[in-house]
């Protein structure tokens, strides 16, 4: 398997997420554990909500497009994590039965000056419904090593 | 129990957090399921890492972060939820075992124009850890109902 390194996060790289549908049981333990806000762990409530149903914490959207990302690319890279997210949209709600999809694309990068081996990528991701609607979007940084010297590593 | 609504959200006002103490168990709990990079779920990757233990992804932070949120003022709140946030910063590793406390301050509150019932109140959220140094910082919104006219409310 190719372990991408900084260099093959080019501007405009997209990395494409795997469809997953969010249930009620997980969207009810999610919340009850660190949002237990009743739109959140009762249908009935969610229903009475602006939110128009059983709707998953807007943390609990951003931990799924978390594991996406780490399907989509971070387990066959150099990452070094993330020092924070720029921005974190929930722009619409995440209902239960959704199925969310999306992709994360590279914004910038550049080599970090204090530390010249890791570079700074990036990168945007945005998580859709099954209507295509964007449901969240997350401008974040991901910190990626580069390709050490004279290893056998193919460029993006 | 007071219900605090828009109103009661006057900048500088602070909501303090009870101290919770993070299990090395809760955090590969968490990374199984949402962030499994080697050094969230593994002791010897996460020492041998730049983390230096093992580290909670930053997504759990924020997690734990959104429940002492809830228990510090939410679920007395008159919350409608958040659109967002505009800033996550990840300051410092948070290892297992590690006592994680601190507050919400208000930054700003106005009354939204398109929904006069409606106000939008920024917040900023400070965690610490047991030596007092800021792991985690978010800047959010969080929209609060105002008081309805003619209730018994208790302004702050």
């Amino acid at each position: 398997m190719t372990t991408y390194t900084f260099e093959d996060f080019t501007p405009g790289r997209r990395f494409e997420f795997t469809a997953r549908t969010l249930t009620a049981e997980e969207i009810i333990a999610f919340a009850q554990e660190f949002d237990p806000q009743p739109m959140h762990i009762d249908e009935a409530a969610g229903r009475a909500s602006i939110l128009g149903g059983l709707a998953a914490s807007g943390w609990h959207t951003s931990a799924v497009m978390m594991r996406m990302l780490y399907d989509a690319y971070i387990r066959h890279s150099a990452s070094e994590g993330s020092p924070g997210v720029d921005r974190m949209e929930w722009k619409r709600p995440v209902l239960a039965g959704d199925t969310l999809c999306g992709h994360s694309e590279v914004l910038d990068a550049r080599v970090s000056r204090s530390r010249p081996q890791i570079g700074i990528v990036r990168m945007r991701a945005e998580v859709t419904n099954q209507c295509g609607e964007i449901v969240a979007i997350c401008d974040y940084i991901n910190m990626m090593r580069l390709a050490e010297k004279g290893a056998d590593h193919a460029h993006g």
